[in-house]
């Protein structure tokens, strides 16, 4: 069985004792006040920024570590904390607290020809679980979230942060205890043992209501492969931009490079360019001539070769690889439904932008291009929770269950259905 | 490993095959028009109306196999069609074909201060697995609520409902066909051989987005360790009536009665019946009586036997026990906090009720039970997706992920983000 991972009983003691904490913390959460869970993620704010220099400290021996271990420069990118990030985990955690009330929220109401009135009331998912890799402001982000939605979280980062992500959970619990509320609430597991995350995975559907894997293809496989509890899905981030034949030249340069260059480590960076063969010649050897000034290789097909001399050559493999780093793959396409087509069968449904000026060509791919996020003229850049107004994400979800796209506070909630009647019994 | 099913390359080739074309459909439906799918379904009515005695032929053969098979008599009832239940499909079809659209809608829309308008739209989810067992009404249910929401389905009925369900689908292909819809929109297993189930489990997740299984809690377990693909969850409906202190005496009678009594192979029927001790000399005696003279067992605990002669002892098995017949198991409790407590550690989060006149004593009820559907003075057999005005269900989900409660056309979608601008870059 691919789920009967060899645990020795002291991880599964543990896990369990987790797990069962998690859940008390997860039920006292829910029955919490708003202004209760807002002060204790002002005051994790507070803690993060007060503790800035330890977190900078911790991150540093994880960097360097990383740099023995030769893991690769985006992945690097990611681990790496500045004052900025910290500064930025801090502000993004008060945005949370400053974000509507994701319970208790009713989100629709009908009366029954009977007289029952029916209510759709938002209320917490319950115990989050999530497994993440080389980035610790996830523990930052997933612990606000969850605790702003009324949910407890247990979070199990990667080795390549442990030490990262250690500290900033240290500020986590200093503002859950310094606020009253039950420290369980967020819990970080202990040990970067393998065998805790097959446990978590197989064996704690007890205590654990969801799952949300953020990293690579190994660890998104191994999470579809074992979980024996619900997850919300994240897969690569195959962004396209096609530029249209009704594509403002400056536009689509800036929106390119924008979208390629600004920052490669990210899901929502563009892997594909795509563009229209009626403006391959007027249009392309300016964008590519910006992509190259920017440092970017480009990997083209064979006409895309024809008109630059600087491209690579691209082979199949190019359009269903997400590079995280300075390459592009280049296809010209004969119109737009050569795009939608393409975008279909090499994407990943994460995040996908036209640029074009005619409207009826907008209308076109933002309804039949199948992904989390369609944008018409913006950066794929902005596929983000805190880009979107969510105040920060948990991940993009490209699964279509549950949540899709920026996974925040509100795609943290499930519901029930409230009926208030005066004694109607049925036919 | 538990997936590892052994099965034969034909039923792989039949199977990808049923997938295959499944997904192609689903494109084609989510392209497809709001009068197109709701023409269609007006047509499926007809001809199941049209087709009422061949239908009613086979399941004549079903109901006497069944029988023969010594199947028990919940589950005869779920199986059994009349010339009611019949029309009560057709006018369900009716119903959902009458129900807004579910696709399209813009749930949500706000605009950033950059200036991207982000609209939050209702999708498809795709392509559904529905596997059930005795009740061929699900066939059209099912059929008809994936076709309203642009989806595609791929039904795998029980065994015992073989004939039935496949006189009801002859109907639904009879309906896409003269709409001019693709057939392949709704498809039923043509095998009973039970590899195909395994097979749609763990092989399919290219083609399949959701599984939703109806039945029992050897399907349930199955297709909880078998999935590979997401599971929207049905569990058991060990559903609960309290009768609170402040409960009026006949509304109590008549809610407990038709809760239990009223259709007792259903999964909203109630399970057990908490008494408040305040009122349990008082109205447990007049409430007991009703439902012995309904024809109903009662088993009690042991303050439930000293003031009933006729309760039979209950034991702790049957605080978790899903009669789904004449039987109640009946326990007096001490207040609404205990109430809420039994419930938290016996139920199966499905559906409560509580019987009174306080409204505080509902308020924390409501709030604290954490079901998908808790009710105030209202009979536990509304838990239903028809009589909550959602024109039919495909099931009531009692997992918290994506669905909960019943699950309708609505709850068979999923959303993408549609993002327009003018060229924003990210900073």
């Amino acid at each position: 069985m691919t789920n009967d991972v060899k645990t020795d009983s002291s991880v599964a003691d543990m896990m369990d004792a987790i797990g069962r904490s998690a859940r008390l913390a997860a039920v006292s959460n829910a029955r919490s006040t708003t202004a209760d869970r807002n002060r204790a993620l002002g005051l994790m704010a507070a803690a993060i920024r007060g503790d800035a220099d330890n977190i900078l400290a911790a991150n540093t021996i994880d960097v360097d570590d990383g740099k023995r271990r030769e893991l690769s420069a985006p992945m690097l990118d990611r681990l790496m904390l500045d004052t900025g990030r910290i500064e930025a985990m801090a502000a993004g955690i008060e945005a949370i607290a400053n974000l509507p009330e994701p319970v208790g929220r009713v989100m629709a109401e009908w009366e029954r020809p009977n007289g029952m009135v029916i209510q759709r009331v938002s209320v917490p998912l319950g115990v989050i679980g999530i497994i993440y890799e080389s980035r610790p402001n996830v523990t930052a982000d997933a612990a606000a979230l969850c605790l702003k939605s009324g949910n407890a979280a247990i979070l199990r980062g990667g080795s390549e942060s442990f030490r990262s992500s250690g500290a900033i959970y240290e500020c986590i619990r200093v503002g859950l205890s310094a606020a009253g509320m039950d420290e369980n609430a967020v819990q970080m597991i202990p040990t970067s043992d393998r065998a805790a995350v097959g446990y978590m995975l197989s064996s704690m559907a007890e205590w654990i209501d969801v799952v949300v894997p953020r990293g690579g293809k190994g660890l998104i496989k191994r999470v579809q492969e074992d979980a024996r509890v619900p997850v919300i899905g994240h897969l690569d981030g195959i962004c396209h931009v096609y530029l249209h034949a009704a594509a403002d030249p400056d536009m689509a340069r800036e929106i390119a490079v924008n979208a390629k260059m600004r920052r490669t480590g990210i899901c929502g960076a563009a892997e594909t360019l795509l563009v229209d063969q009626a403006i391959a010649n007027t249009i392309l050897p300016d964008v590519a001539q910006a992509l190259l000034a920017a440092g970017c290789e480009i990997r083209g097909d064979e006409a895309v070769q024809a008109l630059l001399a600087a491209a690579q050559p691209a082979d199949d493999s190019d359009w269903s690889t997400e590079y995280l780093d300075a390459i592009i793959s280049v296809r010209i396409v004969a119109d737009i439904d050569a795009a939608i087509r393409h975008i279909g069968d090499y994407g990943s449904g994460h995040t996908e932008c036209i640029v074009t000026g005619d409207d009826a060509a907008a209308a076109q791919f933002l309804g039949d291009v199948d992904s989390a996020i369609v944008l018409h003229n913006v950066s794929t850049q902005f596929a983000d929770g805190g880009e979107f107004g969510m105040g920060a994400e948990i991940g993009i979800a490209t699964g279509r269950v549950h949540a899709r796209g920026p996974v925040g506070a509100e795609q943290l909630t499930s519901y029930k259905y409230v009926v208030r009647g005066s004694g109607q019994v049925r036919d």
